[in-house]
This record gives structure tokens, sequence and C-alpha cells, in this order.
């Protein structure tokens, strides 16, 4: 019963990092040329890093090329900062004859230690897979 | 009761146009290096313009900075091409006690004379709005 | 003789506004990734997006691809700074046989309404129409 | 005395990761804007991704902020492409008293599954801690 | 009379170097990150670097700080392509008591040898000398 | 005997400076985009224009399209500034039958009269001539 009422949040970001692959599809240090006016991360930069993080894990499912179809909800926690190290982990969350929808948790690690961390978002991203003329195609299975 | 049957695409976007602000918030034009692997413009592009348009409507609706909260379903309707003009269209959809909640079309005009024009996407955003420090702060209303 | 003492800023602005076309060619915000050693934007950021906005204006008018050829005078008469929303309005001036004269007026938009605006510069920037090997050719009448 | 004889690529790459941190210290989609005139990726954009992977694990082992002293030899064995994605593997090697010398495996992944993996180059670099005042100053012991 | 048939390209490119300083005040390679959408090199990527070479030889000049007043007709003469080495020379035309005016001639050196040399344009650019706080300030004498 | 005991830096580094072609293979004005989050120069920064520099050097030299293969021994002596005006100077050190070695030496100028020079660093890169194909090739001597 020890994690009942337990809901603060490195636990739970612990837990939320179990269901997603273990190393990052994406993982990048934020720069000052990634800033904004306010001189935090500009959210631009976070957005598409997500997208290429999220459309690795789709390529991987549909054995092919992906383009973006759908993001949902991309709900931003936390403000990024120059200098922060940040991780897109992925999972594959459902995968259609032509479709992949894929589940992204962007981490920041802060400190010299790189050991304070918390989510900066999360968000599904479905893609569609595409031939080489960049047209709908079906999702190859793997063998 | 002319409208009903009208579903084609170009009376469509322009009615969907008559509903934003004439001039975008922001207009740009696709470069090579705005692209990905497959040749056409990274997504990664059109959601910063898309997020830093969308920031400039809530910016003057609450009167002070604004940081994004959340980015709500955005479904890319067409792929964007290097050459491409592109404009984001925004309009002001709820103004609460510290948030404002915009609505951004992203629209691609193609061709020499740029007379083809077709959406690219569409997204609602919630921005919070923040004080010198950062912290949330009421939206100013203007006198 | 109404507009003969009246040369205060606002009003000369809208006045030199009227004669570009009402939306701009390209709208940008400046990010820290724009700035020059010392704060502020970087003269060659707004001579880029000058050139690109005259040229799309000069593609309109010629039907076809353009080249720039000369860029005339360009007087900096304020500086940008970050977080300032710019406009690059234009105007085409000029129509020759294979080539397009086109003015741009540059205005930056500050303060969080972004109602303070004043001219950063304008240019004139004469281009050549070119076929799909990048030869001089002629501009193509709108019928 | 299965692996004795058998040095061909795939298995020496593996047995090369085994000796670095599982998961990537920065892991990168090479995009079209990070080409050379040849098309391939440009070193450039290899070396930076380099610098930054091993400075996270330096910062890491050192505990406080650290700078690039020297970067010996860095040997490249296979050209990237557009669309590879590119992990930089890390470990710490040694930790003197104001220095940390890192070393650095880059591994690029091809193909829709990005299951062929090979080796781009490796380095050692060697940095230095520094203080707030960026002035050399002793690694601090994790307790 | 002696130069009056001697028009040919070479030579006179020769003859117009011997104005400027024997070693450039900026030179680069230009990247496929710098191409417009016909593939040749973007005006603006040019325009920039024009604008901090003639910058460097106003600073000189100054001994102090410089902002870019005004940029005197640009005639661009040949297209700069992927691969090429841009060379900005420079020569200080005049020095007043607040302005110095700088002309740059932008050369291109093509083939592996680097030995197919030709004008790209050139430019006069009038600099304004400031001091710490950015206001016009008077230029300073070298002892 | 005058330079016997004088081995303080100014004189060496003129001394360096010798042995290297007397203008800069790449020369660059750094600007903010190109801090790292200690808001001094990024290596990475420093490495790409030194790889650009030395394949200059090297492709004069074998008169054909060359590879980097080997970056031999970096070793950062000062960091580099925002505003610092960047020369990279290269020779060829060997010319074999399918490579060239070349040396670069970094100098970085400071202060508005760019009178304060020293060394950032320098490096000994190897390169692969290649053919139209990208496959090793012989260097071709010149006439």
């Amino acid at each position: 019963m020890e994690s009942k009422n337990v809901t603060y949040h490195p636990e739970s970001l612990e837990q939320k990092l179990e269901r997603y692959r273990p190393d990052p599809a994406i993982r990048v240090v934020m720069l000052p040329k990634d800033t904004n006016a306010l001189g935090s991360i500009f959210g631009g930069v976070i957005l598409s890093q997500l997208d290429l993080a999220a459309s690795e894990e789709a390529r991987i499912a549909a054995g092919r090329n992906v383009v973006t179809k759908v993001i949902n909800e991309v709900d931003f926690v936390a403000p990024v900062e120059v200098g922060d190290w940040v991780s897109f982990y992925t999972r594959t969350e459902r995968v259609g004859r032509t479709s992949v929808t894929v589940h992204v948790l962007v981490v920041a690690h802060r400190g010299h230690r790189r050991d304070e961390l918390f989510q900066v978002t999360d968000a599904e991203v479905v893609f569609v897979a595409v031939d080489e003329e960049g047209k709908p195609a079906e999702v190859l299975r793997e063998e």
C-alpha cells in the first residue's frame, strides 16, 4: 500500500517513464540560440524535437517513412532553460493499417549532476505511413 | 441556403479566413534549410511559427507577456514545400482572468502569382499571462 | 496645404503605409538568435527578410521566378530589438520587359499591445524575371 | 570461446557499446540544413554534437561547469547522411583534480527500422572543471 | 589611354582588388543551408556577411562600436552557388566626425583549385560610431 | 640572437603565423547565436569552421573534393567571446597519394581596433581526396 497516497512529483515521473522505451528517441542540450524574447527556451524548439522524436518511433513501427498527421494536446507543465538537457521518450500506442500513434514524454534534466528531473510536456502524435512517392501506404509488419 | 451543399475547398477556405484578422500574425517564405529528410517542410518549422503567431495574438489581448500553456489538436491537412509563402492567421477565442485562448489558421500560397491557396493546418493554443518575473498574472483589460 | 506642418512620426508612417499593400509580404518576431554583439537585431536579419519580402512582391508581378539585381539605398532609421514584431510592406513600383522594381517599407511594432509603430528602414529593390533555367525572361502579363 | 575470432563489424560495435553508458548523451536526427556541399552531413555538425555530448558526461562527473580543453584524435570511419539518426554514447575515462577525460562513440542508425548500425567516429575529450567565474576549479566528488 | 579597351573580366577584378585591404574582412564557404528555393545562395546570406564585413572595417577605423546607417546600391553581378568560397574585401572610404564610410567588394572563388574568381557584388556602407549606450559618438583618432 | 629567450605570447604568435598562408581560409565574426550556456562561444562553432577552413586548403592541394578523415589533437588555449573576429589560417603539411594533411591555426582578434590577437587553438586535419562518386581517388598534381 506504500505508493497509494504518494503523488508528489519525482515518483510519478519515474512511474511514467516506465511506460516508455528506456533510451530517449531524441536528447539535446538547450543553447542560447534556442531562447525566446523572455530568455527561456522557445516553445517551437521543444515542439520541433517532439515531432522528430515521435516520427523516429513511428518510422520504426511502420517500417517506412511517415508524415505527421495530428498532434494531440501538448500541455506545457514547466519551462525549459538554457543549459538544460532535454530527453524525448517515446512509445508506440497503436498501429493501424496506414497509421501509427505515438506518445512522447519530454523530460528536462537540470543541475550539474543532471539529477533534477521534471516533466516538460507530453503529447500524442498520429503519423501516416507513406511510400516512396509520399502517398499513404500500409504499415509494414515486422517478420 | 446558398452555402449548404458547397463544401469544396477554395470557398471554404475563404469563408474560414473571414473569421480571422485580415492580416496574418506571421508570414514567411519556406527555404531549403526548413526541409526534412523527405524534402518537404519540416513539421517543427510550422509548429514553431504557429506558436509565435498565436503568442502575438495572445500578447495583444493580454496586454502583457504570455507563455504557451496548451496546444490543442494540430491536424496537418497538406504538406508545405520549399518556396511556399505561408501565412499564420489568428483570432482571440476567449479571454479568461489569467489566460487567453487563440485560434490559428495556417495557409500556404503557391504558384508564381501566389494565387493557389490551401489550408496547411489549424490549432487552438492557450496562453497564460505572466508578469515581469514570469509568474501568472491577470490579463490587462484595454481601456 | 493640410500636411504642410504635420511631420510628426505616427501620422507620417500611417500616410506612408497607405502607399503599400495592406497586408505585409513578410512578418516575423525577432528572437535572441537574431541579435548582434551589441544585443540589438543584426542588420543582416533585416536585410535578408527585406530581400525575401521584395521578391514575393516581384514574383507576383512577374508571374515567374525572379532574382535580385540591385538593392538601392537602405537607410536604417531605428534599431530593432529582441521581441519586436516586424512587418515588411511592399508595392510594385515599375514593371519593365524583364524586370520588376519593388519598394519595401519595414515597420517594427513594439509594446505588449503592439501599438508602438515605427519605421525601421525602406528600400527599393530591382529584380530580373528568370525562366526555369535561371536565364532572364520576359515578365508574364496577367490576363 | 565463441567471440574470439569474430571481428566483423556488427559484433564489434555491440562489444564497444558495452563499455559506454547504455543511453546516449545526445541523440539527434540529421536534416538537410546539416549537409555540406557534397550532400552528406557536414563534419562540423558531428563535431559540435560530439563536444556537447562529452561535456554532459564531464559535467556529471565534475559536479560543476566544464570547458573543453583538448579533443584527441577524431577518426571519421563512415559518412553520415540526411535522415540518419545519430547517437553519441559516452563514458568517463579519468577524473583528475581539476579535469575529466571522456570517451565518446558516435553511432548512426539507418534504415526505416533503424536496425542498420555503424560507427561514425570516436574521440577522447579532456575537460577542465570551472567555477562560477569560469576559473579552473576542483572536481566535486559525489558523496 | 592604357585601360580604354581593356575591359575583360579577370584583369579588371585584379585591378579592383588592389584598391582593397589584401586579406578579406570575412571569408566563408557556402553550404546548402544558405540556399534559396531556386537552389542558389540566398541573397540575404550575402547581404548579412557584407554588412558584418563592412562593420569590421568601420570599427577599426572608428576605434569603437559602429551601427549600420545606410547601405548604398548593392548590384548583384553574378549568383553564388553551394560550395563557393566567398571573400568580402573592404576599404575605408571616408572618416567623418561620427561616421565611417566603407566600400566592400564581394568575390567568389570557384573550382577545386579556387582559381576561378568573379565579382559577386559591391556596395558602399555608412556606419555611425556609437558609445557604450549606443548613442552616436565621435570617431576616435588613432595616435 | 635576439629572439632566443623571448617566449612571451605576442611574438610567438607572429612567428607562428609566418608558417601559414598570409590570408585566412575562413574569417568570421562571432554572434550571440554561437554561444553556449556559459555565454562564451560554443566549441562546436570553432570546430565546424576549423574543419571547413582545413578542407578549403586540402581541396586546393588535391584539386578535387575532399572528405575529413582524422582530426588530430585540438587544444583549446583560450575561449572566444561574442563579437570576436576569428581567423582560421592554414597550410598544407603533407600531400600523399590520396590524402592531404593540413595544419590550422585559429586566432581571435579582439578590441575595437582588432589589435589584441591571441591563439584560440590549432589542429592537424587529414583529408582523403574523393572522386565524383565520393570514392577515394588520387590527388591531382598541378601542372
